[in-house]
C-alpha cells in the first residue's frame, strides 16, 4: 500500500456524529482517510502500511483552517505596532510593501507556512501580491491553500488579467492542494464596474470570491455616504453574493446585513486578533451563529496580529464574545473548535475537509496531552481550546503526508528560511 | 563563589533605564543579581562561578509575576465551562470544593506551580484554603509566592485565627520566598466588623491585604443597595485602603472609584482571561493607567481561565483595551510587559523584584527566540508580547536557582504530579 499510514491509540476528536473515540484507530491511504474505528487494526494491515504512528500521548484532530491571511506580511511582523490604523498603513506598511518583490514574498510566505504548520494549521486562504511566489511556497512545503491575487480596483484593471492568469496556472495544482479564489480587495478599493467584472470572471473560471467587508466603522459610514447603503447591502445589490463568497472581517453589521449574509450563504472569516489589535471593533459573532451564518477563523496578516496561531484565535474568539456580551455560555469550546476546522472547510468551499471521517482529506494534527495545562483530564475539548497552546501540537499531516513529527519538520530547512526571511525583511524596511 | 551563576550572550531586556543590552552579561550571586553589563566577564570569574549559561538563542527577562490566583483550583480545570457564573459556582465549583483536603490541595498546587514555572512565572499571589499545603508546595518547588488564607467572614471568625497562625508560621519562610497577606475574601462575603478586624490584624502582623473587589456588576449594584456606595468607596470608608492593599479584578468602577484607587495607592490585579470567560466584564485599565494606578496581571484560578499562562494574559490585556476602546495605541507591548513583571512586584509589595538590575532578586527567565513566530527581528518586546507564546520560555531561575533548563525541570517529578493531581481531581468530583 503506497503512501499509507495508521495512527493508533490517540484520543480521536472526530467532529462528526461519532464524537470522541478513546482510543481510536485511523487508516490513511493516499491523501484520504479510509477507515476510523475503535478496534486496533490487525498486524497484517500494520505490516503493509508505510508508517504506523503510535499517538497514545496525543489527541487527534482535523488540522486547523486559517480562512484569511496575507502570508507575505510576516516580513512586517513587529515592525510597527500600537499605532492608529491609517498612521500604521500610510507611514509604515504601504511604503514597506512598495519594496516587496517575488523573492521577498516567497521567503515571507515560507516563514508564515512554517509557523502555520508548527501551530497546527493545515490549510489557509491567502490574499496578497506576487502570488506565484506564494503558490510556489505552498507547493514546496506540502500545506494546502486557497490563493487569490488581491486586486485594488482603483489602480486599474491589470490586476484582473493577472488574477485570471494566476488562476489558470495554479487552480487545482500541487495534487489539488492549491485552489484559487478571485479577490477584489474591498468595496472601498474597487469601483462598481470592477466588482461587476470580478463577478463575471468568478463565474467564468468557477472560483469563489474572497473580499474584505466592513472591517472598520469608517468604511461602513463612508459606504452609506457614497452608496446610501452598507457595504454588505451594496455588495449584495450588485450581485457579488450571488457567487460563493468568503467575506473577511464583517465587524460592523446591522440586522439587515446579518439577514443578507445568512440568506446568501456568505462565509465569514472572523479575524478577532487583528480586529482587536488594530482597534477595528468586535464582530457580532453571537448573532451570526444564531442566524446559521458559516463563521470560520482567520488570523489576518501577521503584521496586524502578530502571529498565525489559529488556536489562539479560537480561544480569543470564544472569550471575547462571552466577555463583551457578559454571557459565559456563548461560543462554547466545541463551537470554536468547529469554526477552526469544519466551518473553515466550508468557508474555503472545499468538501470532505475538516472532519475525521472516511472519504475526508487526511489533514490531521496530533496535540500532546502530557503538559501541566492538560491535567486533569475532565474534558479534552475544553483543555485544548481554553487551556493549552499551539506548541502542544506535535505532529502535522497534510494530504496524507507527515510534514512535522514530534515537533520536528521532516522536509524543510528552517534555519535557512529564518535567515532569508529576516534578511529580506531588513532590506525592505531599510530600502 | 557558592551558588553563583553567569548568564552570557542573551539579549537582556532589563526594564530599567538601561533598556535592552544586545548582548548582555549578568552575574548572579546567591539569590541576587550583582552585575549586569555589555562586556563579557573574564575567564577567571567564569571559572569561579558554579554555572555559566550560554543564552545566545534567547532573550533574558525578569520572571513573570501572577498577582491573583487560587492554585488549588487546577483540580477543577475544564470540569465545568461555558456556564453562567452562579450556575457554575453553586452547582459545580462549591460542591466540589467541599470535598477538598490538605492532600488534594497540595497536589493541585504542585500541578499549578509546574505550569507556572513552565510558562515563565516566578512569583504568584495565592488566596485559597488549606494554605499550609500550598506553602509546602511553594517551599518544595522553589517558586516565590505571596500566600493568604481566603476568609469568608460570614462563616464566622475562625478563619481569622487560622490566618494569623498561617502568617506566623510561614511569613518570610523558605529563604524568604514565601511572604503572606491577609485575605478577607470580598466585601460581599465579609461583614463590616470582620473587615475591621482584618485591618487590625493586618496592621499588627505587618502584612498587606489581598481582597476581591468589584468583579461583577451584581456585586457592585448590591453594594450600592446595601451601603449606599460602591465596593471601592465602602472599603475605603471603613479603612481597608489605609493598609497596603492588593485588589483583584476591579472590573466595575466609576470615576470616584478610580480616584480612590489612585489616591490610596491600591494595587490592582487585572484578571482579563477570567473576566472574559465568566462574562464579568472588561476593567477600565486605560483609565487606571492614566491615573497612575499600579496595575499588574493575574490569571485567577485555573478553573475560570483555564490556565496560568501570564504571557497570554499580557497579550489579551493589551488587545482587549485596544479593541474594546477602538484605540490601537492603548497598552503598548512594553506597558503590558511591565504589568507582568515590575508592576507585579509592586502589587506583591516586594522591593527589588521584577527588573534586571544589581541588587534585585535573581528571578529570571530565558525566552527562546529561534521559532518562526520570532522572525523577523524588528522588535523583541513586540515579538514576545504579541507573537510568541509561553512555550518559548526555555529556562526559569528563581532566587538564583535554576528550576527549569531548556524546558526540562531539574528537580520535580512531573509524571507523579500529573498522576496524583488527576487522581485527586477525579476523586473529588466523583465523591
Amino acid at each position: 500500500m503506497s503512501n499509507s499510514l495508521i495512527i493508533e491509540n490517540a484520543i480521536v476528536i472526530t467532529l462528526t456524529e461519532k464524537g470522541i473515540l478513546d482510543p481510536g484507530y485511523v487508516l490513511v491511504e493516499g491523501d484520504v482517510i479510509t477507515n476510523i474505528r475503535e478496534e486496533p487494526f490487525d498486524d497484517e494491515l500494520k505490516s503493509k502500511v508505510n508508517r504506523v504512528i503510535d499517538a497514545k500521548r496525543n489527541y487527534l484532530l482535523p488540522g486547523f483552517i486559517n480562512t484569511h491571511t496575507h502570508a507575505g506580511m510576516s516580513l512586517f511582523r513587529s515592525y510597527a505596532d500600537d499605532m492608529a490604523l491609517m498612521d500604521w498603513l500610510e507611514n509604515k506598511i504601504w511604503p514597506a510593501e512598495a519594496n516587496l518583490s517575488d523573492e521577498s514574498v516567497y521567503w515571507g510566505s515560507l516563514l508564515s507556512i512554517v509557523e502555520m504548520i508548527r501551530t497546527g494549521t493545515t490549510s489557509f486562504a491567502d490574499m496578497y501580491f506576487y502570488m506565484d511566489s506564494v503558490a510556489k511556497a505552498v507547493k514546496e512545503t506540502g500545506i494546502r491553500a486557497s490563493l487569490s491575487r488581491g486586486m485594488i480596483g482603483f489602480k486599474g484593471e491589470e490586476s484582473l488579467y493577472e488574477a485570471k492568469e494566476f488562476i489558470s496556472t495554479w487552480n487545482n495544482e500541487a495534487d489539488g492542494r492549491i485552489t484559487c479564489m478571485l479577490a477584489p480587495h474591498a468595496p472601498y478599493t474597487c469601483p462598481t464596474s470592477f466588482l461587476e467584472k470580478s463577478i463575471e470572471i468568478s463565474e467564468e473560471l468557477k472560483v469563489p470570491i474572497h473580499i474584505h467587508v466592513s472591517e472598520t466603522e469608517g468604511e461602513t459610514s463612508d459606504s452609506i455616504k457614497e452608496y446610501g447603503k452598507s457595504p454588505v447591502i451594496y455588495l449584495n445589490d450588485i450581485g457579488v453574493f450571488d457567487r460563493p463568497t468568503l467575506a473577511a472581517h464583517c465587524v460592523h453589521l446591522d440586522d439587515n446585513d446579518l439577514e443578507v449574509l445568512s440568506k446568501k450563504k456568505v462565509s465569514v472569516s472572523h479575524n478577532i486578533g487583528s480586529n482587536l489589535k488594530l482597534g477595528s471593533g468586535i464582530a457580532p459573532i453571537d448573532k451570526m451563529l444564531e442566524k446559521d451564518v458559516n463563521v470560520s477563523l482567520g488570523t489576518d496578516g501577521p503584521s496586524s496580529n502578530n502571529n498565525l496561531d489559529l488556536l489562539e484565535e479560537a480561544r480569543t474568539a470564544s472569550l471575547i464574545q462571552k466577555g463583551f456580551h457578559k454571557n459565559p455560555t456563548l461560543l462554547e469550546a466545541e463551537t470554536v473548535l468547529k469554526m477552526a476546522t469544519s466551518e473553515g472547510a466550508k468557508s474555503l468551499k472545499l468538501n470532505k475537509l475538516g472532519k475525521i471521517s472516511p472519504g475526508y482529506k487526511a489533514d490531521l494534527i496530533l496535540v500532546d496531552k502530557n503538559s501541566p495545562d492538560m491535567y486533569p483530564k475532565h474534558n479534552p475539548i475544553a483543555n485544548i481550546i481554553y487551556s493549552c497552546n499551539s506548541q502542544n501540537i506535535s505532529t502535522v499531516i497534510v494530504d496524507g503526508k507527515v510534514l512535522m513529527k514530534d515537533k520536528e519538520f521532516l522536509h524543510l530547512d528552517l534555519e535557512k528560511i529564518y535567515h532569508e526571511a529576516n534578511k529580506h525583511a531588513k532590506e525592505i524596511i531599510n530600502a
